[in-house]
């Protein structure tokens, strides 16, 4: 595709994706053993999605979200949620978390995130597009978790610089976040309350919100607006969509204003789809029968299996608690070279110096099967 | 979906969507009448588009674009259109006019255009959020078609109107236009001619490309490269795909500096799925065995079938040639409230003053079939 | 200064400025004749004004507006307009039309005025920028007012239009306008009467109200608020300031909300002076005993005078009634030329077509004397 | 001025000007004890450039840069400078900066620049307003100086994220920066090839540029373009004007493309004044006989006054070394207080935890006089 000069992708020089393609198997053609781990979002549409987009597809509906799946969506997800809400289907989690931030903060604010925050680091600063050039004030964290102490003082500072400094007007987490580390209920919930008592919206990205879920044990309304979360970026696409994220307003007295003319920002970004059932079809398939969250703890279950394995090597150093689907783990470089010449696909991370060998990610996903982490855990001891 | 106080659809009160839907046919648990007439984008996926779909489902792939299907397009494209090509793929008609404006024109800069362009009328300003507020200066015609003579004079006004108006650095078209006629080749290269004359790059909104060139007869090479074009919007979502265009750089001295860090635009105006493949192999069905095309000749006969009819009703009267898949016409205000009724789908159009009846419009696709034109026409005959 | 490949001015070409600058006069070392008619922005600044910087220019004082003129700022004006106001001086016109119009209306949101407002084709794109790309949505007119039966339909059209079309929440008047005729108060508070009915606030540019308030001889308050003004662009700068304009609220419930954050808007923009004391002065002494509105009475005499004069010229046609200090006259080239080498300086505009000659702008001033006009007549009558 | 309800200045609440005005003195009816050191913004119109401004005021001449003062810039700056210049005055630093940078990098671009960096900290978002959302990336600091060895990992960096970061364009420096420190021309020119080999142009913040200067003992051009600064904002205002400052591009293979329509971006900024002759006066009357490097040099001679006595001090601990006029001084609570209540200005700093009393920053300027460091230095002592 496209402009051969691009530099497209982190890291992309040093992937190679797994091509290993033989035989049938839970419903796809498939790769005999999934080699690839580079992320969630390598895998197929999940079979429960792609049965609902076949089902959507008959006679004529009204476009841009003038159809009945479209219309069921507030619904399904106020049952999900416990609560009512106003949801907007969009097909990428970089606009659904753009777009969102845009109706949260005026051109002339500031949104409060941590440094390694995907809205920060992996967005090709779609954020400040969608914001007019709103600015991300960014706290550094060691896990990729905001402390809540280290709150307080960046918005009295902030206040006090009054005019000179963009105001920040919400506080963006991201649940699960970047380093595959969780947010406990009572922590998101304090993190609310301090924003809330400064007049900051509280936005969570929940491009992996299945997986943390999954982690901590609770509701998708404990997880959320019970814990103080006004509008959620709802993530799809990774728990097993072709291109389905939300977002998911709470209804409070914060968001109903904020939540004015939405659809229009939606359209002026050209995210609305004149056919939308096909986007709304896949949120209920994932909806439907909680096949999101049995998704989420399947790849959970899988990232746990391949930490247990990793652990059996005195050489694997693993610097952060495995909380999601994601794995972190220092290899030695001549390991990791092996792997990808066995067709072993995965990204390579920035490496704290003085540490040998490499940070690697292993992402596992609803597609990863137990006999997919031992392979690899196989290849790994060899 | 979404927040009740949106004022969604232009016309939308007094659409109401065909509901009757009964029997298997073509492959469609469908309507037996099909009487949604409201658009090209009200219709199901094309069956060949819904096979790729499936077809693609299959393994892990790399994200981002970097797949096999995707790799594929610019030689695919290229072959279609007898000419080297960069291609990038993008859900929505409004996203890939916008960002393909936005890569022509500075954002001190201005796109000229027909005042009533998809892009002035129904993006809802998304070119001007895309083109980070440059300016769209219009000229005013009968049908939809820039014509060549008024082109110089508006641009030698703005050459001197100096620093103080946004400079003109594109001329954007449609093809087929938005009352459904069509430019000559011989009229598109005139106007290109005139526009590389005076440094403009050409940008052609195609999101029904296939339909003039079926009316046209002519190559897709002949209908824009070969007539100056520089930049194409291919539609795909109205020629029968689930949610696919693409912005079509035609290769040349003045688009290669143009696509420099195209994909940087796509990624950071959220237009680029992690699971690429998908929105490819919509592109790629339609091109295969030419299904955009036969899909166009298919809608474009059937409205020439629409046409023949109304012909036959004295009170019908009809300002536009038919020249693609739309159908103009005024109706006494009875007769459309007598449609509706019986189910029938459509949108009012801003009628003349003075003339009976109101405009409406109806168009056909390549899901409407001759029995479907039929019943309507014997509805109004009624 | 800069860029010489820059297209600088409208018409600049064919402009040459008066150069023959012989004795002093009424405090300036200045042209024996002044020949320059060109625009009131060719002019020095007024006596009282420059005598007010020079006042204002002793001690350390607070910056970006922590000092004491700065701070009478909202009382003065309140006191001239009879009303309580909100006051934000910046330097320039197009700065303060756009920063004024970026808090009325949302970057999904549109403007709407006469197609030929400054705003829409002399500032450059300016008003875009500040809005982020909201849109201007133009209303043509003989005479550069918006007749007050025009708005309702594009309304009417605007909403129906739904999400399709950026939502009008502004309308934008110009007074004294560009064709240099003004609208009766009644006019204008059928106008905002209008516009408030709609929800729409109102916005005057009033780079040259002085003069149209000479003009209907009535009071600021009865040509501002009391006719529906909700915000008004003060011009100072043509009225004999340096670089002067204010963005004034008129406190209202529609304002007040408005006028949130607005500081940040100036400096987040740039136009908030550190030593701002500088910019308030020049505010004030235009205020001080009516300079500005004694100034524009002086100015519209001079332009009368002009008008009758060319009166007794056959050859010259007047398509505009005079009505602040622009008289818009077409001449025969020849005649233009000699003007020219005469070294008269005035701008040509676009001339109709079919008329033999040119059409031009005569801009007179506080600094244009009768000897001044006389002797331009006395060159037309030669 | 305006609305009340806005958060003015950093640290408003506890800065009390100064007052006490009593007398004339060198030009100025002015304070005895010239008692505001909060910045040198709070000071008057210098002598020289007062008188400028009234020498311009004569005559009709052509706006918008079309005058004579206007013309000679690029030769003036050019001579200063020793090298072909491009001028464009602009009356403030933060729309000369941030205008420039717009030049310098795409909206999907970004500029890297210390964290402290005026652009990043004090401009209320400007500089991404301007940029259409381009975004600062920002390397911390202990002196306000970017580090040279800082730089590469953070362009690898970013190049390895491909589209998912910004791509840095630009680098951006402050000479003499935010803590009063100065880049040595070695250290300049380090940091200029490594942005030149990475593709980057360099940008020089020079509000305080004289200072820089006038601390290095180096020439106008040994301290810009002949250390790799491809385009400056010279600082006017702290200088002595009343609001000028102006972006310098020196002219090379790198910045002739980047200013191609630099007038445009000036103009729709609203930045570009119609009486430019008043803005052009103010820089030329700075240049004249070198007064902003008098200027300069005095001022940094009465920080250096204020330091020698400071040292005499046991509680006063001076964290940055003085290198032009600004001193950053650690002062008792209780002694803030009192020089408070004797009428002294100056702005309250973050202060290192742990440390006894409070950061505070003291500026000279070409107003300071010996007598008033002294009394400064007395109150303290007393």
């Amino acid at each position: 595709m496209g402009s051969p000069d691009d530099n497209r992708l982190r890291f992309q020089l040093r992937f190679t994706p797994a091509r290993v393609v033989r035989r049938k198997k839970d419903g796809f053609v498939s790769e005999e053993i999934r080699k690839n781990f580079a992320s969630d979002n390598v895998t197929p549409i999940c079979p429960e999605v792609m049965a609902a987009l076949i089902a959507a597809n008959e006679g004529s509906v009204g476009s841009y979200g003038e159809d009945d799946l479209t219309r069921s969506l507030n619904e399904r997800f106020g049952e999900v949620f416990e609560t009512e809400v106003a949801v907007f289907p969009i097909a990428t989690g970089t606009a659904a978390n753009s777009v969102a931030l845009s109706a949260l903060v005026s051109p002339y604010g500031a949104v409060l995130c941590d440094e390694s925050a995907h809205i920060n680091m992996d967005e090709g600063g779609a954020p400040e597009f969608y914001m007019h050039g709103a600015k991300l004030i960014c706290i550094p964290s060691a896990d990729g978790k905001v402390d809540p102490v280290t709150v307080p003082p960046v918005l009295k500072s902030n206040a006090e610089s009054g005019i000179l400094s963009p105001v920040i007007q919400a506080l963006s987490l991201t649940q699960a976040n970047e380093w595959g580390t969780v947010y406990s209920p009572d922590t998101l919930a304090e993190l609310s309350r301090i924003a809330h008592e400064h007049d900051l919206s509280v936005h969570l990205d929940g491009a992996r919100l299945g997986n943390a879920l999954a982690h901590l044990g609770c509701t998708p309304a404990e997880g959320t607006w019970k814990a103080g979360v006004d509008v959620l970026s709802f993530g799809g696409t990774k728990a097993g969509a072709m291109a389905a994220e939300a977002v998911v307003f709470f209804l409070n007295d914060r968001t109903r204003p904020l939540m004015k003319n939405f659809l229009r920002r939606i359209k002026r970004s050209g995210n609305l789809w004149s056919k939308h059932r096909f986007l709304s079809a896949q949120l209920l398939a994932l909806l439907q029968n909680d096949v999101w969250l049995k998704n989420a703890v399947h790849a959970n279950a899988m990232a746990q299996r391949l930490v247990d394995g990793l652990r059996r090597h005195a050489a694997a150093q693993m610097p952060y608690e495995r909380q999601s689907n994601e794995v972190f783990v220092i290899l030695p470089d001549l390991l990791l070279k092996d792997l990808e010449e066995a067709g072993y696909g995965f990204y390579r991370w920035p490496t704290p110096e003085g540490v040998p060998g490499t940070l690697i990610r292993l992402v596992t996903s609803y597609y990863t099967r137990p006999e997919d982490v031992d392979a690899l855990l196989a290849e790994i001891a060899a």
